[in-house]
Formats: structure tokens, sequence, C-alpha cells
């Protein structure tokens, strides 16, 4: 393993591997039940101001914009727990969540399950905890 | 939304986005503790090989190649659940981890918490839970 290798890998000092487009990978868990609740991006200044605030900010790939989770849904997350992955190209939150993570107004982006179809390869989806805790056309006024 | 987006966020066909490189995200947790274990990519083929197996099969972008989580270190993973998110470009699998899921030989790849260093932006790591369940010298014969 290489010096640097090992700094990234065994070292105390917080070296975040951003992707060419400045972004690192972040999965945010449900602390009370330990639930997926989204998978996102954080760029620098995201990453700072979640570290700064105790409260969870993104950067939006779509919108192209940093974002403070919850600030138009009102749906927040606070950050109880942050950690970063070996090669330090990923971040995990444990955060406690404002009714739903996710624009759909389910509580988890992840509310449908992937089941094989056919006994091969094939993959069909069937929705587990989809029950929706905001209407998404008034949260969002579309 | 376009009739599109609807299909991608409300349908049960499984439509997995994959980015420019042919990838997803995959978030793997512990299925008896929520914590996560790691945070990897899949292929198409990846994708088909987990459904067909109910094991982990992962793409490795640092050796472009194909993985079967476990295959050179015996620390497979079994998947009990793998759901998709609303956008379909993230994969959460719940897993029955053997031993440790991280190459350094610790259970999770997120053995190091990010701490507050100075009251502002800036973060120092912290170990936790970074007890080693093998020793990555001698299981990877580097």
């Amino acid at each position: 393993m290489s010096a640097h290798s090992h700094e990234i890998e065994e070292g105390l000092a917080f070296l975040p591997r951003f992707d060419a487009a400045g972004l690192v990978t972040v999965v945010a868990t449900d602390v009370a039940t330990g639930d997926v609740l989204m998978v996102a991006h954080m760029n620098e200044e995201a990453l700072r101001k979640t570290v700064a605030t105790g409260e969870a900010w993104y950067f939006s790939r779509s919108r192209n914009a940093l974002w403070r989770k919850g600030e138009s849904s009102g749906q927040t997350q606070r950050v109880l727990e942050m950690r970063t992955d070996c090669d330090q190209d990923a971040i995990w939150l444990r955060v406690e969540q404002t009714g739903a993570a996710c624009h759909t107004g389910r509580r988890s982006c992840f509310y449908r399950r992937v089941e094989q179809a056919d006994g091969g390869g094939d993959a069909r989806l069937v929705f587990v905890d989809a029950d929706r805790l905001f209407d998404p056309n008034t949260v969002y006024r579309k």
C-alpha cells in the first residue's frame, strides 16, 4: 500500500475524495430504525455546512445547486453521527428525520423491493413502506 | 412530472438508471444491526447475478472487473432484501455479512467518525468500531 493510501485509510485527517464533478456519495439512515432513507451527494460546501450546523446539506445534481435538506418541504435531517469510509469517497449520516426524506412524500426513497421475476436474473418491483406522509403536489407547489 | 418520470418513480418495472460508466450505486447494510457496511457499485451483470444467486456481486471501478463479494476473502454477503430508490439509480441491500465487509478487515468500511474540529466546518476523524476481524496482509497475500 502506498503512503498516500495508508494515510487515506488509516489516518485521522479528513481528506474527502471528490469525484470529477466535485462530489462524494452520501447515505442517510434513520437513527431510529436503521433504514436507508436516501442516497445523495455533497460537494465541499455541503460537507462543511453539514459539519458546521449539524443539519444535512446536499448538492443537487439535477438542479446543480447546494440544498439544505428540507428547505422547501420542511422535512429536515438532524445529523447525530457522520462517518466516512475506508477510501473516503462516501459519507454515512445517521439522522433524525423530520417526516419524510423522499420528494415523493415517503419516509424513505427505498419504497420498492426488487424481487426475482423468473427464477433467473430478471426482476420486478413490489411496493413496501410506501405510504405518503405528505402530498408532494402541495408541498412543492407543482 | 413526465410520463417517463412517473413510470420510474411509481411503476413496478425495474428500470435501473445506470450512469455514464454503466453503474448504479449500492449501499449494503447489516441486517442484524442496521449499520452501513459499504458503498459500492454494480453494472447490469452484477445486478443480474445478485438477483439470480441471492449473493452480492459488484463491479470494481479500480479493477474494472465484475466481482463476487468474498471471492478472495471468503467474506460473502447473503442478500435478504434488495430495494431500489425513487429514481432507480441506487440500490439498497440488506445482507447477512460473513465476517468483515471491508478490505481492511473491519466489519464495516465506515470505521471512522467525522467530528467537528474547530466549532466551524473543519473536521477530523476518530476511530469507532475499528477492530480487525481478519488480517488483510494474509487474506489478500500482498
